[in-house]
């Protein structure tokens, strides 16, 4: 951004200025996402530097700037040349949250471009690429040039974030991840806004999970997270807005990746758990009035039932050599988990069923490890239905039966059945924060 | 010290605990500082969790298991059988801080053995072996056979401690230096600590500097620091003692290697500056008593002035080749600073005079470099004494007259000369915590 040389400072001072809880400056924090991205500043500094982060904050001011520093460590993309404005939704994670699949579609029915850079699952939350790798043929990688082309066609495209944008985010992100500094809020919020800064969209919607299937547990800290990362978009120029989103229960009915697809579809063939719609249409509703255009929520449904969303995934998933037509793959071995009485569904717990379907084989423990297509958790009932001793709860997938085990073990105790309903239904929307 | 396998942990789950303010398990600390020292915890996880109990702390049962997990990761020694009970010193570092020569030989004296495993300088504080070093021929590397027998035949020895004491702190030492990581109490407290009960001497008499020379610059942390270390030393056996003693003006009149070491013949030979008997008489007394040895005051005065120190000294160079009558070294350049009014010394900063010392040659930025033995400054004056203008407050000394210009700088806004005495003297020991 300057082009003045950026002046010489010391990692130590950096780092005992924020152990001391002092505000770093603005050339302080552009010195020292450069050097480390550089090499000059090592990773046990930053490490300790990151520790100090999390556990003495930083200020608003101090966010943005680290954030722009990022930025400013790679490319940004351009999408002004388009015919259509551009609006982009991020999710913090969550079980079953397979939402960007029919809302990047949905939305460019009202010909706002979505372009979704998206990444790969790791831990107990599913990745949209991962998701959409079960459809054959279907490529996560493409240039610039083909996303362009795309969204100009097209009008939403979900693929692989390029390795030029925001590169200090990954280095810091891997060092975070071994550090035991993954919950810092400024860092989360910068790693994050960094990558959809840079990406160039117009407006961003984000959904911000809070409960036990999220990486925030407790409503201050999700709202702190979505409050930093709303700043930070309105800062850079970015119209962005976040819903605060219960994720306590899993979404919908399915967990991994081609049964979620497959509810993906029948969502948008107009049907599908009303959970997923409900929060698709709303999030749907945010994306286009950030990019200026203010369509209500029935026009949107409309959309839905008639058709039209679907014929644009058709053909967005077409565009990048999916195969509409082929069978989604299947596990080769199912398990149900019964109920073990009469009465009340009273709760399911998210992080259960999302640790108890990446064991079954839907998700990752390494970067580099292989996902299955077909292994997974259907649900048959969520909280608030009634149930009838013997009845399927939920059906276990997986092509590897000796996983079934410790997953049962999870999913068993994932769920309480009780005499009566819960007094108070859980909402799926808390909080809307602009 | 346990022959029972070491459970397996996570470096990650260990550094989110002390994060997330839990107290670490023995088997958890035991665990780190072993794999750390063999290098399965990285670098960058061990600075997270270093800053992480920077920030949030450690009981005093931690401190204790991560001090003799420390001790564990190498040799100990066993003085058990000399013929004399073994008393140790140990100075947190100030400015001036020569007490280590006089005090070894002068407690030898009274049948009680001081083995003083020294280090060098770094920074603005010297280190007692590059002190020695100005002598000529002295050798500070010893085989343990050849420390054992010196003590054995002269009672007392400095020398540098062997690589197999205590190897994790080494190791943790450098780290926290480039971290900002050193000024964390229970780190402070068990690097000390694991080497001096390693070293295994029978008692130790602690001087916990505080004030603007300390490395503790105020006296909440100077006491903390000085219980921690006193509980640790206890808990491990050792008879432990801490003197609290003030640092906000150099020790005596004298800061760099051949000039503290002038100094402290000086003291051996009955004279010398009032402060430096003074502590040097105190410290004796808590480690003959720690040894069991109850001698007064002024019976230790007496063998100050009446030659027993210093041929206890003489022979203690001698023992590691040094020549007692080859004349110190002397700077080759020396420039005057002058008052610039008559009235009292009101001040005299013991942190501006260690830097201006080591600018001009006394001390080392990087471990490796080169000292000179000549280097540092001469005080005329003391906080208290009269000054008449263009009397001389100090002389800088040093080879390289290119250094003067900064150190100058830094010696002449380094004092105050005021109309009056200040209302009260500055207290040298400020307390004793046993």
């Amino acid at each position: 951004m300057s082009t003045q040389p950026t002046p010489q400072f010391d990692a130590v001072d950096i780092i005992r200025a924020k152990r001391d809880k002092r505000t770093l400056t603005t050339d302080e924090i552009n010195w020292v996402i450069q050097a480390y991205t550089d090499g000059v500043v090592a990773d046990y500094q930053m490490a300790a530097l990151n520790m100090a982060i999390l556990l003495n904050g930083m200020t608003r001011a101090e966010i943005s700037t680290w954030t722009h520093a990022m930025i400013e460590s790679g490319e940004r993309m351009d999408f002004s040349a388009l015919r259509f404005p551009t609006s982009d939704k991020h999710s913090t994670g969550g079980v079953g949250d397979k939402i960007t699949l029919p809302l990047a579609p949905l939305v460019a029915v009202f010909d706002v471009a979505v372009p979704q850079l998206s990444g790969r699952g790791l831990g107990h939350t599913g990745g949209t690429l991962d998701k959409l790798e079960s459809i054959r043929g279907w490529r996560a990688a493409l240039t610039n040039e083909e996303m362009m082309r795309q969204l100009d066609t097209v009008g939403a495209v979900i693929c692989q974030a390029g390795s030029g944008l925001a590169p200090a985010d990954r280095k810091l992100y891997a060092l975070r991840d071994v550090t035991g500094t993954v919950e810092a809020i400024p860092l989360i919020a910068s790693s994050i806004m960094s990558k959809k800064i840079a990406e160039g969209t117009g407006s961003l919607v984000l959904d911000v999970k809070v409960g036990s299937g999220a990486f925030m547990k407790d409503e201050a800290n999700a709202r702190e997270l979505a409050r930093t990362m709303v700043d930070l978009g309105k800062d850079a120029g970015v119209n962005t807005v976040a819903l605060l989103t219960n994720m306590n229960t899993p979404l919908g009915l399915t967990v991994g990746n081609a049964l979620e697809v497959r509810e993906s579809i029948e969502v948008l063939a107009g049907g599908g758990p009303s959970d997923v719609v409900d929060l698709t249409v709303a999030l749907a509703v945010e994306m286009l009035a950030g990019a200026g255009k203010h369509i209500g929520e029935d026009e949107v449904r409309a959309a839905l039932s008639d058709g039209r969303a679907m014929d644009k995934w058709r053909a967005m998933i077409a565009a990048q050599d999916g195969d509409n037509d082929a069978p989604l793959p299947v596990a080769q071995e199912q398990q149900q988990i019964l109920a073990p009485e009469t009465g009340v569904l009273a709760s399911l717990d998210a992080y259960d069923i999302g640790v108890a379907s990446w064991r079954l084989g839907a998700g990752r423990a390494r970067k580099d490890d292989p996902v299955q297509a077909g292994a997974g958790i259907e649900l048959h009932v969520k909280p608030g239905d009634h149930v009838t001793q013997g009845q399927p709860v939920m059906t276990l997938h997986t092509d590897t039966p000796e996983r079934f085990p410790r997953a049962l073990e999870l999913a068993q105790s994932s769920f309480e059945v009780s005499a009566q309903a819960p007094a108070h239904a859980q909402q799926l929307i808390l909080d809307r924060i602009s």
